[in-house]
């Protein structure tokens, strides 16, 4: 008789945005003239730029004669835009990141999501509090998050608060912990790391032995000189870091789908006998078994972001979105709201008022001002009595939302 | 200290493509002069259908404004798509899938890969031998195939020999198993099975609570009418089969990524006591939490697969593909070898002459005829005195394949 994995079930009872999604219908359907506000998911929502546009009609021109056309890629993906990465991403900044040690992907939630499968599934996980979910339950689904408590916390988890009290900034672990999820600039807080503050945790995870998971998915928002866009510019990090990059913030590709994984050479994990084993030949491997690469004409389009066109196009998408960010904090601000996060990163973290839950300050939100957020504590116990909303809205819905905050949210 | 997944340490030394493209280069490095011909690995060589390449372009257009832009969709797949497959792939045939039985994903590869995770680890796992690689080298992965033993076979997994003497037909499994990979019509050895063949699959698996892992990627090539095109044409099948699909070899989309697989809510597994677990709501979970749906573009150009255009276009590319397999099975024979399949399937199974072993025919192959093939032990043990011969290739390359075979070739 098939049995399926438990572990599944062990999940919270739904996706936090399948919830949210939920909610708004309900609202929708009782308030069917009320003209929501979207500022809740991570999605973007300025088209492709022209560079990437045209390159994506070349491809598919090329699909179109059997003398340019593509069949299977290389799983880890094509090397023509594994080099621009190499030299754009990381070559410019003094970083020496290998072509063979880019896996391209479909998306940073497919790799964040698939990296636990090369570690064992003893293995102590640390997350930061709130978290983006898919790095908690990717590992709830390989049962390494145990039983969930009442508090919400799984008790094989070690969870590392971001709250305002300690600026964001996740302590190191008080326990002996294998893997690290951290993702800065941070989904959901819009925290960032200092030189420092990563150089800390690279120099925890090499005395412990442990691997860092570095999502760098918003490192295009970084404002500030002293916050560092990849892990491997600080000394030592290739040792005990994967980081996880995408083109969905970036470049508008959240439709489009297109990603990348670094898995350093020198970075090795250990089997039972405590010898050393290349973690960058089992991700090639998980890679090469389980999928076939990301679609040609999708990796010509990203390539196209690298281009001079292709550079100034995205510069000037991140900063229509900074400038969504920048009317975001302020406004709120301005309606009395205390604000974190959105000078590093397109989230604006809110702290609620009045000491009302998460989700009540969304229900609110959306029956005052017919916006819709995402509630803090879907993060993650810690991000109780928090809120996101994203700068990745039209400018135009963006300063409406504002202003109904400001004007219509009984404060 | 991070430990890795030594479950992957368990496989086997390099994936088969793998391996056969290192022998292909040393091969040309040696004999530089010498002009290869690939009829090795299984993929399409014909350009994607002119509907698909207009539907390729008009979404990227939708991608350039901001009115039409698409930012994630939903990870299950578009409607606009789940809803012609519903109608062109099942309803056609008299066969009920609902649009949210249907999961739109980057590959069959990827799917078939992945599916094992919802499934217990304990799960006893059945293969048909020889087999697509990525059924066993998951499971090994996951842990549920033991440990390698010296005649290549994993002590956990219960191998259903496919070879000649029983007419490439599985036998029903003489011990306690959970899950059954099947592929018909078959890669590699291009067999299919009959409605009453299946039908005795269905009934096993309904009598013992077992699920059947339904790989149909190769339905389009299937020319006689006894043979069903999906499992779901058999009575029963809804509440024991999960069904995978794939554009790949249908409509040339090897390099541009888009399968769907059918999960039936008719569909149940159990948990340790015995109560049943929908498997449609945890694959939705599966696909939510670690995957964020094929990129727009790709389905819109899925979808123009389904247009009259694009069903003759498909028709024609399938024909040219069967053309192709029948020079060689004809070609083959001619030159005095045994051949078996290409009649349903774009898969040519060849005996090895003289007792060789695959892999040594397939470096004699190399070596006298320049033809690349991929050796049967490359796809388990039964596979062993065996070779694949793909009908994907350019019509003028395979007739020159043949014809050196039937010139060279030393038998």
């Amino acid at each position: 008789m098939a049995r399926v994995n438990e572990h599944y079930l062990k999940l919270k009872a739904s996706y936090l945005f399948s919830e949210i999604a939920r909610r708004v219908k309900a609202f929708q359907a009782a308030h069917p003239e009320a003209k929501t506000i979207r500022l809740g998911i991570g999605d973007v929502t300025q088209p492709l730029p022209p560079a990437v546009i045209a390159a994506l009609h070349g491809a598919v021109n090329d699909m179109a004669h059997a003398e340019t056309f593509r069949g299977y890629g290389p799983e880890p993906g094509y090397e023509f835009l594994a080099e621009l990465i190499a030299a754009h991403d990381y070559a410019s900044r003094g970083v020496k990141v290998a072509v063979d040690e880019i896996f391209v992907s479909d998306g940073a939630k497919s790799d964040t999501g698939n990296i636990q499968e090369i570690f064992s599934l003893d293995s102590a996980v640390a997350l930061t509090d709130p978290v983006y979910p898919v790095y908690l339950d990717s590992n709830v689904m390989a049962g390494r998050a145990g039983e969930v408590g009442d508090d919400g916390r799984y008790d094989r988890v070690v969870y590392l608060p971001c709250v305002a009290e300690n600026g964001f900034e996740p302590p190191l672990p008080d326990r002996p912990v294998d893997l690290v999820y951290l993702c800065f600039p941070n989904n959901p807080t819009g925290a960032v790391l200092s030189r420092a503050a990563l150089g800390r945790w690279v120099h925890w995870a090499r005395h412990h032995g442990a691997v860092l998971l570095y999502d760098a998915a918003y490192e295009a928002y970084i404002r500030e000189n002293d916050v560092p866009h990849s892990i491997y510019e600080i000394e030592g990090a290739r040792e005990v870091a994967i980081e996880f990059r995408s083109f969905s913030k970036t470049a508008g590709f959240t439709g489009t789908r297109c990603a990348f994984t670094v898995v350093p050479k020198d970075l090795q994990g250990h089997d039972a006998r405590g010898r050393p084993v290349g973690l960058n030949a089992l991700w090639l491997r998980r890679q090469s078994t389980k999928f076939n690469g990301a679609p040609y004409v999708v990796q010509r389009g990203a390539a196209a972001v690298y281009t001079d066109a292709g550079k100034s196009q995205v510069r000037a998408l991140v900063d229509y979105y900074m400038d969504n960010a920048r009317i975001i904090r302020e406004g709120l601000q301005a309606a009395g709201l205390t604000v974190f996060g959105g000078r590093n990163a397109p989230y604006i973290w809110v702290r609620t008022p009045d000491g009302l839950s998460s989700w009540d300050f969304f229900d609110k939100l959306l029956a005052e001002a017919h916006v819709v957020g995402t509630p803090g504590s879907g993060f993650g116990p810690s991000g109780e009595g928090y809120f996101r909303l994203t700068a990745f809205g039209r400018r135009d819905q963006t300063e409406e939302a504002v202003e109904r905050i400001k004007t219509r949210l009984a404060l």
